[in-house]
Order: C-alpha cells, then structure tokens, then sequence
C-alpha cells in the first residue's frame, strides 16, 4: 500500500493554512481540502484588528488570501471538497470527499489534520445575513471597538453571551441582552458581574424576529414568548452568541470529541487515533481566535512532520 | 490593598506582545516589562517566511514593530526592565523589577503573563565567553556581517544551526556545520536546502572542545565522538545554535517549572498558580516558532481577563 499523499489537511480557514504551510516547508506531500473557498469564514470579516502583526488592521478577504498565497509558494495541493468519511486502514488513513460540482474521491494518506473549524450558529432571520459586518456579529471580542458608544443587543444566555455583554461593556452605552428564557445558563458568578454592570440590561422571555435597518442594523424587532406581544429596539448593533457547531459529524465513532462535538486533543494537537491530529476552532479548549488557530495549524503540522519521520 | 495593574506582561516578544493586545482590548489596565526592545530575539531575524499572513516574508525588526504599533494603539504603558522577583501577596502578585538604567521598583497586579522567551544555550567552553562579539556568536543573522569572506563554523544540527548555515552562507567564504551525531534534526527542506550550497560542508559526529585566538577567534579544537580522535580547525568565527535556555530562574519555587526550566501549564496557558499565566518559548511543550507564541499569548490574555472578571 502506497499513500497519495503524506498530509491531508481538511479545512482552509487560518489553521487549516497554516498547518499546510509547514507541511508545505517540510516538504511532505500535501492536499488541501476545503469546502469553501481559502480562508473560511474569516474571508467575510471586514477588518480584523486582533491578528498580531497588522497594526492597521486587514481585511478578513485579504488576510486569507495572504495566508492562502503564502502556502502556495511551497508547492501545495488544493480541492474544494467535502470530506464525507476517514477510513482507518492499516497505517493510513483513507479519506473519502465529494469533490464539489464534481465526483467522489478517496485518497490514502499518512496524517490528517482536521481543521473545519466551528460555525457560529445563527438565528435565520430576516436581514442577519445582509448586515454581517454591518452590525450583525457573532464574534464580540473581535468587534467590540465597531460597537463604542452604540447600543447593543445581544442574543444568548450561556457563558459565552453574557462573558461578551461584561466585554462589550466597556465600549458600548448600553447592552442589552435578550434571552428567551427567563434565566442564564451562564455560571453564576458571571451572571451576578452582569447584574451588576449598570450598563448591562436583559429582556427575558423573549426573541428577535428581525433585523432592519438601511445601509447597518439600526432595529430590531422582538417578541415575547408567552405573551406573543412584539415589541421594537433601536440598535447600532447586534451580537449573536448562541453556539457554535463544529463540523464533525463525519468523525463520530471514529475518534473522541467532547459533548459537543468537539475534536479532544492534547498539546501536541494529536486526537485519540495516531495520525490524525486536529487545529483551530473545531478542538475542544480552543480559544476560537485566528491567532490561535494559526498556532495550533503550526503545532499540529510540526507534530504530523515529526510522526511521518519516525513512522514511516 | 489595591492593584497598579490588572495585568502585567514579562517579556515582549510575540508572545508579550499578543498577549498584551488582547488585554488592551479588552481594556485591562496592562504593563508591559521587557528587558530590550520590542521584539525580542524576533527582531534580529532577517527573513521571517513562516509566520502566516506575509507571503513575501517579512524582516524581524519590522514584524517586532508593526506587533508593537499595534498593542500600543490600546494605550498599554511600556518599560524597559529586568524582573527579579514574583510574590504572592494575598489576591495579588507583587512585582519586583530592576529598571533598565534607573531603580528598583515593585507593582502590584492582578495577574501576570509569563512571557519571557528562552534564550541561547551556551557550550561552556573555555573561551567562549571571552570571544562573544569576538568571533562568538549565538545569533548568525545578527552577527553574519562581521564573519563576511571568513570561514565559519556553526555547532548544532536542529531547524535553527541550519537555517543559520543557509544565512552565513551569503557572508562567509565557508561554512562548516559540526554536529555530534550523524545526522541533521532539521526539517528536510532546510536540510535539502544545506546539502545544495557549495559553501557548506558538514562534520559529523564531532564535537568542538575548546575556542582558541589572541583578540578573536583564530581556531577551534574539535574532537570525534567515537574514535576520541582530536583535530585542529582555523575559523574566524564560531555560530553556537544547540538550543534554548528559558528564563525563568526567578519563578524558581514560586510555579511548577519542568526539568528544563520550562513553565509548565495546561491548555487555557494556566501555571500551577492561580493569576499566573505563561505564553510562548518559555512555556514547556512550545513549539518555538512565531505562530505558536502568538496564539499562547492571545490565550493567556483571554484566559487573564476571565480569570479578572470571575475574581475581582
């Protein structure tokens, strides 16, 4: 049996790239498999300022294309394609994708690096999509400065909401956090830091039904969940934090993720099975920062390089 | 008793520096401490290839300032200074540090961020210490101008001895990489890359005994590992690259440090110590590359300001 290719890496957001750089340097046969085009959703991010080295910040289009032209020097290859399952066979890994608009391919390779990344879950409202970066976040470390001095909702009650209303706190005038039901699931300590930030209001009972506005968000229209009564709020803004989804529905059953969903690895990136490490947003304990992201992308590529060293 | 800050930061390399731009924006009150210029050792690197997001490379000095320019935009304050001590003090962490140039003074914190680096590990050589800036160097792209039509000799086998071989190439007349085992530790491309360039020859499973010269480095004693066999080498300079010392003698007693000298942590960048945190080449099980440090400082960062908001 004869491997098609040293390294798959499934995923081409910053981890994905930037594992495929170093396997790229190392100079171990590499595909690339994304299912959308480089850069993942960071291409829709219009300014990101928290990526260390752009003082200026740069657009999220034009720092995937960086990274993107960056691996490519080394000789990479690139597929759009959806993974569907990895086979164990002997000491390699088959993969099997749907190439997209296009046929099913299987590939055998040493090591795979899973880097899909996590998907903000959304609400599926009227306007959400039209005014990403125009107001509708769903990342509030990443955009809190677009939000200082504006009002803000935010839709969630788990830790990650009500640790991103303390957060955008100190920029916004007021934040306003929606819920629909009439408590947090957040931890209670975090939720007694949000009662008391006088900045930090909350409408319990209730959801939003739409977001408007002309050129950004400018209101959003709520609706209470016993008493049906709708109701109007002016905002500059809205920050949705109700999850995120990994995608790893195609991993069940063949390497460990936590409760939901996420790849478990330990420090070296390596998962439960050997030759299969994960990178980025799709691990658990991930910080879901591009900067992370790209740390764990070189980590998980240094650990693959040293495996095929030893191992094959 | 209360805090100077809510964080301060040792070290400002790219793992102080990320992790200090996270907690300017999320508006924690942060001292950075760094014991020379921003940047740290980054800042003497010619051609940074590999850190994602620059597909042309970038030099050190200007990744170090465009990493600065960017934390300082979050309006941290900055001093040059030696850290000397680290005490609990109750909920705090008391600071003790030598300015560069001026006095001894101790702040009160909140949290601390561990960002020190490692630094060159030396021979022990007789002579080594007497001919540093005379002939021994510890950073071949520092120093690579002074060695120009020169032989040179570079002692270590790993990514740094060979990338460094590779840059001294351009400078000296020859470059003789002397390695104790048989074979190189670097990643093949660099390896490919070494055995490609006329002006480099290898001696392998040697080591060097002793740095000889009158006002500089004039030659060296080396000595085969397995026939004991000594010979004699004309240099005009000696690159030493065999590894990486943490910094970390003042945390000695204070956290868990590993055999090395290495801060251990766990994922979220936590010490053994609850309000300490590490980040970068001086944490134990770091990959050592730009990427890795920056995506431990962002983690730390977000971890300190967690810990900040749950505690105080």
């Amino acid at each position: 049996m004869k491997a098609d290719y040293d390294v798959i890496v499934v995923g081409c957001g910053p981890a994905g790239l930037s594992a495929g750089l170093y396997a790229g340097r190392a100079r171990l046969k590499t595909l690339l498999l994304g299912n959308e085009s480089a850069g993942g959703p960071v291409r829709g991010y219009k300014l990101v300022e928290n990526y260390p080295g752009f003082p200026d910040g740069i657009s999220g289009s034009k720092l995937s294309l960086e990274m993107m032209k960056q691996v490519m020097k080394y000789g990479l290859e690139f597929k759009l394609a959806e993974v569907e399952r990895i086979e164990l066979k002997e000491d390699y890994k088959l993969i099997k994708a749907k190439i997209i608009r296009g046929d099913e391919v299987t590939y055998l390779t040493k090591v795979v690096i899973i880097a899909g990344g996590a998907q903000p879950k959304k609400l599926g409202l009227s306007g959400e999509d039209k005014f990403i970066g125009k107001g509708v976040s769903y990342c509030g470390v990443c955009d809190a400065p677009q939000f200082t001095e504006r009002v803000v909702a935010i839709v969630g009650g788990g830790n990650a909401a009500v640790s991103e209303a303390l957060h955008l706190s100190k920029f916004a005038s007021r934040v306003i956090l929606i819920h629909r039901r009439n408590q947090l699931r957040a931890t209670r300590i975090l939720q007694e830091k949000a009662s008391a930030e006088r900045k930090i209001e909350f409408i319990w009972n209730t959801v939003v039904e739409e977001i408007k506005g002309k050129d950004s968000v400018e209101k959003i229209e709520l609706r209470h969940v016993t008493t049906r009564q709708k109701s109007t709020l002016n905002v500059g803004g809205i920050l949705i934090r109700i999850g995120l989804k990994p995608r790893t529905s195609y991993l069940k059953g063949i390497l460990s993720l936590d409760s939901e969903g996420q790849v478990l690895v330990n420090e070296k990136m390596e998962t439960s099975v050997p030759g299969i490490f994960a990178a980025g947003d799709i691990r658990h304990g991930s910080a879901k920062q591009i900067a992370t992201a790209v740390g764990d992308g070189v980590t998980a590529a240094l650990s693959a390089e040293n495996l095929i060293t030893l191992k094959y």
